[in-house]
This record gives structure tokens, sequence and C-alpha cells, in this order.
């Protein structure tokens, strides 16, 4: 039974294989266990509660790969959570070399200190790799911003050609979205990963009366703020931060967590549907990155798929669902849910490694991305210039008033798209028209690289405020 | 890289260890693709369009102990789901026996056709263990009811007593939910799960090209009706249903499936907050089983937890929101999806392994659950007869009229809730209600054993009912 | 305050204005209430419990437009719903007619009695609009798809052309899977849409004792059947099915309910983001009805949204996660939840609406969808006959073998992608080619009118099967 | 049909009547969007490109009465969104009194610049309501954690009695996470709601084309900066942050939002959930204030049902879901999705009505919580002392050994839970406990009042804290 392989990575492709699959497997998130249990009896120590030689021992057996991973997580049924078993295996283990040191693992502290502590510090290193991804994505986007400045392409809403715009501002926009949404994932992970450390009931009363008699056996006074400096020395051990007070019960930490994960995928999976969009057979304005392997089909030997793309999006549609189950839990009764708390563990690892999957694959997606000006361009030319038509309105308007420009745009806009007469031609054969612009003027008029706004100077600030990813960008990047 | 252990079961002990979670795994997916391609292989030589031979060979090959379920499940990024790389695995496994076999490995075929169909066998194989389980809850729930038609208990509403009940009709109120559900489950597993058949963009191209072929070869004619003879022998070869027409795009049976989950899970879950609400330390009317480790705390040695009821609960907090995954992942554009078909897998087998660990977990729980008829009788006295206020005031109301008896249940209520006093002794003491009623004739009424209402006919109706579980309790069961 | 807007459809523009809207809206709901009572005390005079002329009193005063709705709304806040507020102005209104009738108001009953009933008699009524609009889009579909047996268009997936389908064999998806979803819900319509009748906590005691006191004044017995009778009679007098017992805290028909029409949402929302994926200016096989007003953009005169899809869209994308907060409140302790009930009322009227919504817009969408199979039959030759390369490989594979097949086609195709050469070309340039296939041969086996597989054998059967929607379909459609 | 009243609150008592509502009704939204047309004219006049009568005009008549709002929400179905009929109705508005300023309304614009605005600017409106609402919340909820920092009660995991706390720490925690979330809803409304403005297709095209002929009919040169300058000063005009770059098509300042709304009604849910469990007939520790009408039943007369709680928990399970919405509606394809877009503006005001409606309800419930010290206290002895068991064993273990503790406090535990009797009798009559305890050290060691921990100084950090709410207390307070 040991053995089973509940999940290797066959049903979640986003992810398998990934930096981020690594970082939040079981044997990560036992070694997270351990790490947490070591640290709390490292901060004892270093408090004067346990002795250093214990604490060493503790640390040094510290190893995911000295327990049995399936018989933990199968005895975790019987205490409706995984620590109580593998405090049972971990504390044998430790006696069985050392029985004294073996004593002091655990020594007043609950399941939920240390699952809590272990979803944080798995949290925490995920973040590292995820953040390491999104500069790539980053840096990968800045170039393409920077390169098609001046790349035409038509702005569609609602599946339709609007108004031209520019490769460069789509690439901004992306930009500015990884790079906030990478600026607040920056800050969740150096702020707001905090260790649990509560005791039975949030009080720390277990830890508190081990200190008190330790030092009544020493003949000393115990300390009022024996509380606080143990969790503050716990959060130095495994470099999170302190809370104000333990939040076994009160569950923004971990909610807030997965709705920042939430976020930068659903920012990674806004570049997803892009490219889906553009790369499609009739648009071909982009594909995917080349690569042996990448976008194959089992039955159609010709096709090129967004794989890449497909993955993001697939990651996108899920981690929302699997946030939601977090906040939802925070409807936390009592000291302890009776089950909200054990509701969030595999939602929480899932919006971690999908995330954190989705990451690794922009990455490989943006870097490889292959733009085609000319079919940009090409298409761009597909409504014969009604692609300005808004244009067209306002400057009519300023020269035959509000009503004449209408009925024109409007009348010229029909027979174009019915008959697929170039816009210009039936502009100039009108006379109110002709008396009032030349050919040239209506080409000029009508030339959609005269119609990009303010792009070019948009892509510039986003490109200008993308060198210091948070400050600059402000809280929302938007 | 092939060991990595992404998930356990550590941080679901819902399903760690249950059947549920066996029936689910990579390997029982991978061996669920492998009866999938063997079926369709044996469906194309019953149609005569392949030899027996290789299909025999390829069957007997096709065990999922024979490939590597971690190397599959990584290549699976290049083409954004894992068959690509599981036809390559497979074929060579079956070349390597005999070439001429492998060329019919995957004949005609596309990954859509292999993966839906053997998620599909994955949830035959799940539903088959989890309905076992809900009949196990069933049978031990219409004991329940059986045995305690006449135990009173409180009924509450807003978390406050609010009229007597017995605990056979909570138990009965509890089978018919269960009953319903499993009901439910047993039409979907027999008749809704359908094996998928469509080839590349569902028109059974590749299929029907490969018969034409080996028509032609022969001289003989190629068959219309070879595409539905085809998909009724392939549903033939893995017992499950054939649809009417290929379901590549069209994803109400798998979002239909997970939303029957999702059901029945929050039935059990309903069970399981009950439980949970009656097993408060004040309350004490409940207690789950007792069992070596079970319901231990690290902490505090006293605590027999209700552990299961809390894994129940943690399932039943989960499983809608990847159910509703599912539903979203409907808005499938084109013939298949790039990314919303990618996004279904992983939260249906969650689906299909919380609700199944939860079933397996609701048996456990209700088989052994302990009831205090005593605390249930003890607590219903906490109210001094308050619990009896609406039988009370209807009954003065037909004999004081409706104002007099208002003002006379409003005020001994409040008179006996702020002193403690007995509403008895409260009544007794107003004339106009002595005149009436004598001290026998008050308590009488005021003894909760007389209004249960219709209680006991209720849970009769539901014992009788559930003999046969589908179809004498109707479509919802209530 | 009472004419406070609080929705008037602005922001909601699916369901603005249609029937789905007026059948859900508050005045309808309040309107279901008095039904509700209207139809319990009928009941109770049937029975003989209440006087003929009492309940033919309240019944006729039971019209919404005589109460103050907001001012109930309000009061709603003192008993965490609005039955309690909403019985004291009825009671009044009565007792300014006829005091002896008032008294018969809400006799024994309790507010989710005349909630949940309420909503019932709602989601019946809505239903009956919702199933009216899914019939008229399936005999929309049976056009479209009969009349497009034979209209060849590229079958895409993962963004990309794949192999050759027809229109008729889209729409043919399209309406299985809307027939399927109408038989669902009519089934949920006739059979499961139950009446709730419980009394204070699900014993009827309130019911069971006027029918006592009712009695005994007469020196009659009291009935055991009298719960049943009364709840069967409850449900003719609403025209709703009886449930096998009371349902207060059991929650299975609402959470089901909400599902069913997720589940037909979902399905039209495939149809919108199908036409939405060919309507793209690119593509241009769909467009949308035009109508005066209709897909107006307030910038681009020249456009055409496909604003109906993306109302449909927009539905389809809220649906899924309102009917989420109605399975996550099967998780309702005790008799009665204090909350999850209580979450429950305005997700399951927003479901309602918008399925409601949805189903009246694709009736619009697909009566006059716009086709185009000139578009459809350009786009399919954008590849130059890729998109039969997997018919070109198994061809080849017969006369060639499966490697020089493989290689063949390879690189034909790579070599036609690069250069824009038509596909038939560069292999008749290639000598073991020319030596077995002439380029008539050639060009037969690259005509995607040649390669669709069972499309059209599909499209028959779909139209035969979807003459009686319920039954010949099957459970799932598929 | 003007007056068709979709919802007026019936549905939503958590919200029905509350200020939150009124800053979210049709009513509003429609104000808000004329707020920002308005807004946009006085930036436009300011910068010099549209008479400054013109925008003094156009502010004037920008008043939500003058229009009918029935009419504009079903003219919404035509364009999929309610600002094109608004404009018209709007323009022909103005046009009534001003010929030449209706040109100016919307000049430029388009209908998400408007609508994405104006629900900023609701959204602004409502966190002003909200966050007074929540500062009152906190006030009440420091004076129960100051004046109850000594009362003690039991802490409660898993349901069970687990060791003792004090009400000030719980009432604390409460106050903790409600500073936490309302200094970054604080953070959220000063810094992260920003205007839209961005044209057709977020270019500012069609500002910058009309601020270009205006120069061009004066002869002047256009500025480069005119998109930004446009853009700060309608940021100005409506007291709403700038954007780096328009956020059309990314929408992470929506999602985020709504994702801070929902941890907000999640940490006031978490208060309700507590109250309740509480609040139960046999705990009875915490009551809810008093208040005519307040917590009625419609059956039961004796009952005060923890109302306010109910409803705060019923937003509390809906808003999760709500923001789900908004975080999928990400996947917003091209520069407008054609149905994300549109499915955002419900959910965000469910959202914001939600929350608000429910911190106006625990400004109720909070301020008026009635604590019983003495209920607390006698539950405390429900155990027999088994509530101080962990300290127990920690110091039988400190005398005894570890294995004699162990055995000793499990005896003595499971000897006490069968028969009843005292844990220190028990105790006591164990010779090798008594050999080391005397009675008094027996009575003492059982106190629960000297088994608190860290309970008083962690109360007195969080009323430290709490002085100043945003920065003393960290980013997530905990």
């Amino acid at each position: 039974m040991s053995n089973l392989t509940v999940d290797s990575g066959i049903l979640s492709p986003v992810r398998a294989g990934t930096p981020a699959e690594e970082t939040t497997c079981d044997h990560a998130l036992l070694q997270a266990m351990l790490d947490a249990e070591a640290a709390l009896v490292r901060a004892q120590a270093a408090l004067g509660t346990v002795p250093f030689e214990a604490a060493r021992t503790i640390t040094r057996l510290a190893r995911a790969d000295l327990l049995d991973l399936r018989a933990i997580a199968v005895l975790g049924r019987g205490a409706a959570n995984p620590v109580v078993g593998f405090v049972q295996a971990f504390t044998a283990l430790v006696a069985a070399e050392d029985a004294d040191a073996a004593d002091y693992v655990h020594r007043g502290s609950t399941s939920q200190d240390v699952l809590d502590t272990a979803l944080m510090l798995v949290a925490s290193r995920t973040l590292d790799v995820l953040l390491a991804d999104l500069d790539e994505v980053a840096a990968a986007l800045r170039a393409l911003a920077d390169g098609h400045r001046d790349t035409l392409m038509a702005g569609r809403t609602l599946a339709l050609h609007a108004v031209p715009t520019t490769f460069g501002l789509k690439a901004a926009g992306w930009l500015v979205a990884v790079t906030s949404a990478a600026g607040r994932l920056r800050r969740v992970r150096d702020e707001e990963l905090v260790v649990q450390l509560g005791g039975a009931a949030g009080t720390l009363a277990g830890y508190v009366e081990y200190e008190r008699l330790h030092r009544a056996e020493r003949g000393e006074a115990s300390s009022d703020e024996y509380a606080r400096r143990l969790t503050a020395r716990f959060a130095v051990e495994t470099d999170l931060a302190a809370p104000l007070l333990p939040w076994h019960a009160h569950r923004a930490p971990v909610a807030g967590l997965a709705g920042e994960l939430a976020l930068a995928t659903g920012v990674l999976g806004k570049i997803a549907v892009d490219v889906q969009s553009l790369a499609r057979t009739e648009t071909a304005e982009l594909a995917e990155p080349a690569a042996a392997g990448r976008g194959v089909s089992s039955a159609m030997p010709q096709k090129r798929n967004p794989a890449l793309a497909t993955l993001i999006r697939s990651a996108a549609l899920q981690v929302p669902a699997y946030a939601g189950v977090l906040t939802q839990s925070m409807l936390s009764e009592d000291e302890r849910s009776a089950g909200a708390w054990h509701a969030e563990w595999q939602p929480l690892r899932e919006c971690l490694r999908l995330a954190g999957g989705a990451a690794h694959t922009a990455r490989e997606l943006v870097s490889g991305l292959v733009v085609s000006p000319e079919r940009m361009r090409a298409n761009l030319g597909l409504t014969g210039g009604l692609i300005v038509s808004e244009r067209l309105a306002a400057v009519l308007a300023s020269a035959l008033g509000k009503a004449a420009a209408k009925e024109a745009v409007g009348g010229a806009s029909s027979e174009s798209a019915a008959t697929g007469r170039p816009l210009a031609d039936i502009l100039a054969a009108r006379p109110e028209i002709a008396a009032r612009f030349s050919a040239g003027d209506l080409e000029a008029l009508l030339d959609p690289a005269a119609y990009t706004g303010a792009a070019g100077e948009l892509t510039h600030r986003a490109l200008s405020a993308s060198g210091d990813p948070v400050r600059a960008v402000g809280p929302d990047g938007f």
C-alpha cells in the first residue's frame, strides 16, 4: 500500500514536472512539517527551555526520506489530520537515536501549529520559484512591447475588429498586469506568510506551561513575554513573519494568499486566451514556439496546437474555484473548526501548484512567441477601411455636421460591407465628401496607422514603469 | 524523477486509503486508458476491420504496471494532454512483442476518445465502491430510524430549541436523503456514463476511413452504419452506455456527473454537521464510534473528537467548488476547447474521490454512532416547558381566544425565561388558566412527548419507502 | 423608502424584460407566497379543519398588489426572513375585511413552509416560460441541422483547423444538447418541484395540533393520516409534487434544481461561444440576426456585435457559481440552519432568471442566425489541403507503409505550411507518390467533402431522435 | 413595464434597507453613470477641448431622476450593455435644453469607460458606508475585549472543549481580523479604485482625435500628453485614482476588489458562526441584542433567534461565489471580451451590497451582544476538570515521568468521563499522585483560571495594536 501513486501529475500537465510541483509534492510538505517541528524546538532551545543538544538532534533527523509518507497519510484518518501520526512516527525516529531528545519533539504543541506553519513554508518556497518565473515572463514581455511599439494590428472587441492598436500596446498591457501581480505576490511572500503558534486553542498554554515548569524546577520566575518571544523566535527560525495573534480560527492569511494566486493565474490566463484568439487558423497573427513534442496532435500531424496557452488556461479555469473554498472556509466556528480547516489544505496546495505551473508555462510561451506583423497588417485591411469608421465619423462631423456625417458614414459602411468595395472609393463618390476631401485626404484619413491614438505613449509609459516592478506600478498596476 | 510522489493522500485524509482513492489513483487512470485502447481495438476486430490476433495481443499487454506513469505524466506537457505520450509508450510496448499488432493501437483515434472514455471507466468503477458504501450507510440509518422511533429530542432551528421531535425522524430524514442520492447515482452509473467516440473532430472520420480502406483492399463496400456499430460495440466492450452523438464539445455528461457527486456529498455533509451539532460538549446527545486512534488530539488526551464527521464535512466543503469547474467548462468552443476540456480532468477526479471517501467515512460514522436518549431527554427539559409553547398558544387560543392566549403565553414565557421557574407553575398561578386547566392538564399539555406531531408517521413512511431505494422514494426523495 | 429600486435589470441585460424576469421579480415572489398561504388554507378547508368561507376570503385577498413590498422586505431583517412581516401584513389585510377569516391565515405554519413552497412555485412558473423558449430553440436548431446537412466547414480543435465537418452536424450537436437539457428540466418541473410542509421543525406538529383541537371540539377523533393527507392536498392546490418527508433541512430539491439550471445554461453558453468563434471578423462564417438596435456599439457605427451570444455567455459564466452556493448550503445543521437556508434564496432566483433570460435570448439568436456556406468553404481551403492530412496519412500508410507515409505527410505538410504551395502539388512531385496516385487521385484524396466521416449519419440520427425530446434522446442525450 | 420591481430586497434581508443597498441600487448606479459622463466632459473642458458652458449644462442635467431607469435597462439588451441606450436618453435630455451641449455628451467615449468608472464610483461610495460600519464594529469589539480580559470560558476545537481561554481573547481575535480587513479595504478605496479611460479599444483614439480636430480648427498643435492628462483630470473629477494603462481587458482591479470584499465578509461570518455556536440553547453563553421585532419566529413565540448572526452568515456564504465569477472573468479575450466583462457587473454589485449589509448587521450584533460570564464559567466545569488535562499531563510528566503520567491522566480521564466523578477526587485517590500533590495542589492544578496561557498578554497586544488600525496591525493582522 505504501506505494500507491495517487497522483503523479498525469491529469494536470500544466504543472507536471514543473518546479512548483516539486515544492508542493507530499514529500515537500512532509519536509516542511519536519522543518516546522525542528524550528519550534530550536526556538524553545534559544529561549532556554529545551537543551540545545536535543534541538540539534531533532533538527538533524528532520528528513522526510526517513519517514513512510503513505503510512502517515493513511493514519491521518484517525485524527482527521496527518500530524498526530506524523508526530508519533517522528518521535519514534528520534527516540531510536536519543530517547531524551524525543521528549522535546512537538512539546507543548498542537497539530494545527505544525500543519499551518508547514503550509506557509510550502507557500513561501513555491512563491520563490513562481516569482522567478514571473520575472522571466515580464522580461520577455518587455522585449515584446519594446520591439513591437509600431507593429499595427486590429483592436478587437466582442469578437470583431474595433479600431487599430499596436501589438506593442497589447504586450504592454500583459506586462503591466504581470508586473503588478508579481508585485502583489512578492509582498505576500515577504510580509504575509506567517507562522502559526497557538497551542491547543490559541492561548499557547502548553508552551507557557512547559516554560513555567522548566523555570520552577530551577527556582526561576517565568516570563510574561514568553509567548511573544517564542513566536518571534519561531518566525526567525522558519524565515516567516510573526503574526500579531495566533490565527487558528481566523483564516484571512490563507484565504488572502489563495486570492492572490487566483489573481496572478487570471493575469496569465488573459495572455493565454489572447494568444489563442490570435493563433486561430484564420487569424494566424501569433504562434506558439516550436519545440520537439510541443503542440502535437495524436490524430493530425499538421497541427501545431497552442498547447502552452491551453495549459495555462486550464489552470486559470481551476484556481478561482479552489481559492473560493478557502474564502468559504473562513466561516470557521470556535477555536478550530470541525471541517472548515480541513477543507483548506488540498485546494490551497492546488492553487500553489497550478499558479506555479502556469507561470512556468507562461515563461516558455512568452519567451518564444512567434509574432507575424505581416498577418496583423493584412488582417487590418479585411474590413476595407471600416476599422477607422470611428475616426471618419468624428472628422466628417467636424466638416459636415453631426447628422450629415452620421448618415454618410452609416451609408458608406453598409455599402462597403455589402459589396466589398473599399470604403474610400464609396466615400469619394459622394459629392458632399468629394467637395471637401481629395482622394489623398481620404486615403490618409482611412490609414489605420494614423489612428492608434495614444498607443505609443501608453506603451512607453508601461515600459518606463515596469523598471521598478513594485512601486512604480502602484497597487493594482492599472 | 519517476518517483516523485506528488500526492499520497497526506492532505486529504477523508479519502486516504479508501476504496475510492484506489479506483481514482493515477495507476487506475492509466489502466482505464489502456482498457479504453484495448476495448477500441476489440470493437474494431469484432466489426472485422482489425485482426483478432492483434486485438488479443493489445488487450494482453494493456497493463499499467508495464508503463512508466511519471514519464507519461511529464510528457503530457507537450500535447497538453497525457494521451499522446501514452500512445507512443504503449505502441512501443506492443511493437516490442508484435510489430504488426502495434499498427492497430489507437487506430483512427484521438486523444479525447481515450481520455474521456477512461475517465468514464474510472467514474464507473468509483461509483461501484461508492454505492456499496452508500448502501451500508442506508442500512445503518434504517436501523437507527427504526430503533429510535420513540426517542424524544429537541428539534432545533436557528441554533435554538424549537419544538420536540424524535431521533427516529432525524435518522429517517438522513435515510431518505441518502437513499435518494444513491438512487440518482445508480441511474447515472447505469445510464449516463457513456463512451466517447468521435475521432479528431467528432465525425469519426479516422475510424470510417480505415474501414473504407480495409473494405477497399478486399473489394468490399464500406458500411453506412459503421460509425454507429463501432460506437455500440465499443460501449459493449467497456460496459459503458453508447451516446447518441460524440460529446467532445458537449460536456453535460461529465458536468452532470460532477453535479450528482456534489449532491451526494452534500447529503453526507448534512449528516456530518448534525452529528457535530449534537456531539458538542454541552449537548452530548451523539458521539462518534470509539476506535483505536480515532478522534485523537495531539494535545488533549481526554478528547474524542468527531473526526469522521470532520472528514466528511471537509469533503462536502470542497466538492461543490470542483463540480463548479466542470459546469463552467461547458463553455467549450469549437469541436474541442483549448483549455476548458483540460480543466475538467483533475476536478472531476477530485469529486469522485472525495465523494467516495466521504461515503466510506460515513459508513463508519453511521454504523457506530453512539446515541444517548438520556441526554436528549434531559436537554429537552432545559427550557422548562417553553419547547412546547407553540402548542400552548394553540390550545389556549382555543380556550381563551387568540389575544388573551397570546398575552398569557408571552407573559408566562418571559417570566419563565427570566426566573427559571417552570412554565407549568407560572401558568397554574394565573386565574384564567387555573379556571380551565388542572395541574394535571397543564402537565399533560407541556409534555414534550405529546407534541411530536407526525414524527412517528413520517418515520414509518420513510422506512417503508426505503425498502426499494429507487422507485418508491421518487425523483428527489422528498 | 417604499420606492427604492434596488434592481430594475440595468446590470443584467440578459434577462431585462424577458419572461423569466417577470416570473421571478419580487412581485411574483410575493404573489407566490400569497398563493402558498391560500393553498394551505384551502387544503385545510378541504380536510374539514377550516371553514370554506375563510379559505375563500383568504384566497380572494391573496393579491400582491394589496401589500407594500418594500415595507415587507425591510421588515425581513427582524426575523432574518421576509415571512414574519409578510404574515403580519397579510393577516391585517384579511382582518380588515373579516376578522374570523384572519384567524386562519398561516395557521399551524412556519416561515419556511411558505417561503420554500413559494420559491418552488416561482421555479415552476419560470420553468414554464423557459421550456417554451427551449422548445423554440430546438425547433430552430432542427431547421439548421436539416438545412445544412451538406454544408461543409472546418472542424476546429484547440483553435486550429483539424478535419472537415458539416455545419449540419454542429447544429445537430447543439440540438441534442438542448433537447436533453430541456428533457431534464421538464422532468424536474413535473416531478421534482415539491411543496414544503413541515411546521416549526419538520414534524407538522402545529397543523396536527389544530386538527386535534378542531376534532376535539366536535368530539371527533383525529386522524393518523392527517399530516400525509394535508401534504397531498397542499400539493394538489399548488400543482406541485408531494414529498415523502418535509425537506426543511435536506436541500437536495433546490440544489438539484439549481444544478439542472446550470447545465441548461451551460448548453446554451456552448452555442454562444461557438457563434462567437465563427463570427470573428477573420472567420465570418456566422453572424447574428440583424435587428434595430441590436449589436450596436457606442463608439463604432460599423460593428454588428454578437450581442445575443454575449448576453448568453454572460449568464453561463454566472449560473454555475450561484448554483454552487445552493450545493454548499446543503450543509444545513439541525432542523433549520441559521444561515445556510437564508443563503439560498437570492442565488436560486438568479439561477432561474439568468437561465430563463439565456433561453429567451438563445431563441432570438438561433432563429435568426445568418450562416455563410461560402465563407465556410473558403476557410476550409485556407490550409491548402492540410485539413485532410489525417486521411492522407491513413491512405499513404496503406499504400507505402506506415513509416514512409509518416515521412511523406510530415515533409509535405511542413513544406506546404512554409511555402504556401498546395499540398497536392507537393505530393505529386514526390516520385513514390506519383507512382501510385494520379493528379486526379490526389485531388480526390484531398477533397474535404470526401472526408466528413459519419457527419451525415450522425446528423440524421440526431434529427430522428429529437422528434420525441425526452425518451428518444436518453438521460444525457449523448 | 417601467414599474416592474425586480428586486426590492425581499430575498436578501441582510442588506434590505441598509446604507449599502442604497449606494448600490440601480438608481445609484445610474447616477454614477451620469457622474462619470459629467466628470469626463468637465475633464475635457479643463483641458480646453470642450466649452465650459457645455460641461456645466451637462453636469447640471446629470440627475438620475430625469431618466427612465427601466426603459434604459430593457434597451440594454440591444447592445449587451446599458450604456448605449443610456447615452441616447441622456443626450436627448441635454439636447432638449441645449443642442450644442448635447454634442459633447460621451464625446470620443465608449460604453466601457462609462460603466467601469461608474461601478468604481459605486464601489467607492459603498466602501465609505461599509468602512464606517466596520469602524463601529471594531470599536464595539475593543470594548468587549477590554471588558472581558478575565472572563473565563472554554476554548473549543472540533466541537468539543479543549482548554480554557477567555472571552476577551475571543473578542480580541475578532477585533484584529476586523481591523485588518478594514485596513485592507481602506487601502483599496484610497489607492485601487481607478477610472477607466481607454476609448473603443484601449488606445484613447477617439479622445485624441477630437483633441486633434479641436486644435486643428484653431491652428494649434495637439499634445502628446493629452491622453495622460485627460486620464489624470478625469480621475480628479471623479475622485478616483488614475491607472497606469486602461484596464478594459485586464480585470485585476475589479477581481481584486471583489476578493477583498469576500475576505471582509468572511471575517464577519466567522464572528457570526461563533455567536451561533455560543448561543445554542445548551450553551447559552452569548445572546443577540433584544430589539422589537428582532429574532422573532413565526411559529414559536418563546424563541429569540440569533437573527443578526444568521443574516451575516447568509451573506458570507454567498460572497465568495460571486467574487469567484469576477476572478473567472479575468479570462477576457481581446480588447474587450464578448461576455466575460458582462458577467462581472451583477456579481460585483452583489459583493458590495452583501458585504455592506453584513457590516451594518454586524455593527448591530456586536454593539448589543449579551455576554453571560456565569454560563461561561458553568460550562467550563462540565467536564469535571478534563478541560485542563493537557496541563495535568505536563505537570505529572515532570513529576512522575512521561509514561506514568500518560497512564495516570488517561486512566483518570476515562474514569471521570465514565462515572462523572470529579477528576480531582479520582487523582487524589491514586497513591503515586497523593504522595506528591495535596488536595489543595490538585485543586489549584485543575483550576481553569490558572491555565489560560498567554490569553491576557495576547488580548493586551491586540488592544494596543488596534489603536492605529492600518499600520500597527500589519498586512494581515495576524
